[in-house]
């Protein structure tokens, strides 16, 4: 296939001694216009984005660093891209045509942990699990977790909003971010958010840079909000003949008033590649498995496992077990934790290709949804695994294609878009939680009506005036 | 005293004709220009707040409704001031020269439950206790519950990010806000916000409007995420000598990793106002209160009672009492229901004003901010009770003063001012709940820094170029 061009808009041409000038501000050895150390920082995890053109990398120190880099690029009008740890999918770390990929992926230390408060500030490089891993001494627990807990970074997380299998818990990284320092455009350094557990004073600028992917400024430092260490979960894993009878499982465990901590979705293409992978003790007859945690104390946790089996038993599950002991309950759930290495045999053994989706939905409409999915599936002739956080109706389908076969590559593209189709004509949005990037912008225009586009851009073009931050992405074609 | 005029900007003289247009572009009857009516209208509960010059009220009926107001104010650039309930204090309700008062409290459908995705949708005049009695039915809760919660429209509520007495577990006004239905400037009507759980498709204009006072758009539709029907509550209620001991409580008991639904504290100038107010049982040497209830399941509640108890006696506590049985409970808070109207026998018997303050502090500052109210008390002369959503740090104090007396008042005005000061001293913010309204928009600018400051305005001017939405409130002085 052709990689689409970008549609950033034209920049004017950098006098490349300026660059020297800037990287004489910058900390030593954090400006390196290497082709080779650019292109290996010019993507993130998405395919079928644009990753050229960049000029320099900036791996930044500090927040200095990043001030000097926004005023440089303000002066000069050079576009600047912000990266963290690249393990995006949506390609908005991606590098474009006269870019600086401004890197905070060093800027990684815990600045404080305030126990009495139940706070932590960090600098947005640090990974999400390494920063869980930091708080687990202290009895604290940051719930956000990403699927790339592992590789993710904060400051990414707050870019993209991240989500992940909490969610249908304990909500989403938004729900956690008490204030935040963020580079404006300008190379401004402001503090967005007060540091107390309310606070309504003035427009709340710290929600509006959530989820705004580099498009409105650059996170320096977050401070979090955290909860007592979260209770080890119970749980139940259940395998269903067919996807209907798993999802009408969810849909009455959860109008019985259940609260999961976790309540994921394989459908039967799944757990057939999870089969191929290896020996996870499934059922090959196996159309579907549900596994679902609790958390709350080991009474209501018993309770909401005998409710869940029940449930399960009448919807026609084949099989249902479950255990409040740790240890079993992370082999329970080695299956979902094994689906994308199971993914990526399959897709191996079949050209290589996988396009991984993101749409979430009321979740009353995901059988339906499941039902469009089997008709693709047999329309297009390619093979689709569903693999979904059900509780809350993120759905992640993928994709599998011959990546050397233009057409089939095409044909993978164009059932991935119409995915995000079927998603919004069942009252979805395109995406839940990885983001629009690159990769989902053109379909950004179908979700969103005349007036939130137009204020978008408005709150764009005041931000950032000179459309330096992360252009050619997110709003790029609304 | 002399009410401060309105620093609001000056819109042009409109014949007085075009509103005969208006009216009869909206439901009947909806526009009225009688003095007496629009008087009525033009002011909420703050003191100290301009009320002058409205030009007309409009009881929106409908949606296109409040097109057709905006429609017109952008046509004639005349300034509207969007009100539900007008419960609110912080004057961001009242009249503003030359204004149209848009009042949406006609607008007060449930429009639908929707008890799978355990969603409500509702109009935005709905008054919050109205849509709790609404959702029992079902099984289902919405938990904000503002101290007004009998009083004030959910569209007030997500115009100042309302908060309350659950917040301490259950979180504000925001964090149950799916999607909103929003006119612009203009008149344009938009949808901000998918309605999944999850949703990170371009910026979040959803969250950038909650909390914004009515100068970006007016809400006229709201769809709510809900939870499932709020356990009865254990109720603990503990007295103590002096304030220091009661606070100690708070941090000793939240550094133990308590979770409660409700922790409120009252100094001892509230307690000698209830004593004098009627019998609630109450020590009269008790210097401070504590309330607190958890929600958990009947043995974790039970197991927290219990900490609880040895927490406040180790901290010197008076009297400890709990107890599980729902009456009780509603008896052992009905001294903290009973505070404000003790508060106005207070200040009835004493010249008759009360301004009340809504400072949120790290929780941890809580006592020393106690301590610097004591110093005020003191240098002032003036009386000053304080009860505090102990649990997240959001005080109110309630400064007392006689309103005939110019000079007092001068001085309350100033004490009500200083707490604010002090309260940014320590690391707080001038408002945990209220909103700025008029009241506080002098403060505003020394709460923000440089850049805050600046892209609060770009954003304000973005989405009302004309300036014609709530001029002269929140952002006015910034």
């Amino acid at each position: 296939m052709t990689t689409p061009t970008s549609t950033a808009p034209d920049f004017p041409a950098l006098d490349p001694s300026a660059l020297d000038d800037l990287a004489a501000k910058l900390s030593p050895g954090a400006l390196t216009t290497d082709p080779d150390v650019i292109d290996a920082h010019s993507s993130d995890e998405a395919l079928f984005c644009p990753r050229e053109g960049a000029i320099a990398l900036v791996r930044a120190a500090s927040a200095e660093d990043v001030q000097e880099v926004m005023a440089f690029a303000s002066a000069h009008r050079v576009p600047v891209v912000p990266q963290g740890a690249r393990s995006g999918i949506s390609g908005g770390a991606n590098a474009s045509p006269g870019a600086i990929l401004l890197n905070v992926s060093k800027m990684k230390d815990v600045v404080a942990v305030n126990e009495a408060e139940r706070l932590v500030t960090v600098q947005p490089g640090i990974i999400n699990q390494d920063l869980k891993d930091h708080l687990a001494p202290f009895g604290l627990s940051y719930p956000p977790d990403p699927g790339s807990v592992a590789l993710s970074s904060i400051g990414g997380n707050i870019a993209t909003n991240a989500g992940g299998l909490c969610c249908v818990k304990y909500g989403v990284t938004r729900d956690y971010v008490r204030s935040l320092k963020v580079v404006l455009a300008d190379g401004t350094i402001t503090t967005l958010g007060p540091q107390t557990a309310k606070g309504v004073a003035g427009l709340d600028m710290r929600h509006l840079f959530i989820g705004s992917e580099g498009t409105l400024g650059i996170v320096v430092e977050a401070t979090l909000r955290l909860v007592p260490a979260l209770p080890e979960p119970f749980t139940a894993i259940a395998t269903f003949p067919d996807e209907r009878s798993g999802l009408q499982t969810v849909a009455d465990f959860m109008a019985g008033g259940g609260v999961p901590s976790l309540f994921e979705f394989l459908d039967g293409a799944s757990l057939r590649m999870l089969n191929d992978y290896g020996d996870f003790g499934l059922d090959g007859d196996a159309g579907a498995m549900l596994i679902m945690q609790v958390d709350d104390n080991p009474a209501d946790a018993e309770a909401a496992m005998s409710t869940f089996t029940e449930v399960a038993q009448r919807c026609g599950a084949l099989d249902v077990a479950y255990s409040d002991d740790p240890s079993d309950s992370a082999a329970l759930i080695t299956a979902r934790r094994m689906i994308q290495p199971a993914y990526e045999k399959f897709a191996n053994a079949h050209g290589g290709g996988q396009l991984l989706d993101d749409v979430c939905l009321p979740r009353t409409a995901v059988p339906e949804f499941c039902d469009r999915l089997a008709e693709l599936r047999s329309s297009s002739g390619l093979e689709i695994a569903l693999v979904a956080h059900a509780g809350d109706g993120n759905m992640h389908p993928s994709v599998f294609f011959d990546s050397g076969d233009a057409a089939e590559t095409a044909k993978a593209e164009g059932v991935f878009a119409e995915i995000m189709r079927i998603g919004l004509e069942l009252g979805g949005t395109i995406t839940g939680e990885h983001g629009v990037g690159f990769l989902k912008r053109a379909w950004l225009p179908n979700e969103l009506d005349e007036g939130s586009r137009r204020i978008q851009l408005a709150v764009k073009n005041a931000l950032d005036p000179l459309g330096i931050l992360n252009p050619g992405k997110m709003l790029a074609e609304i």
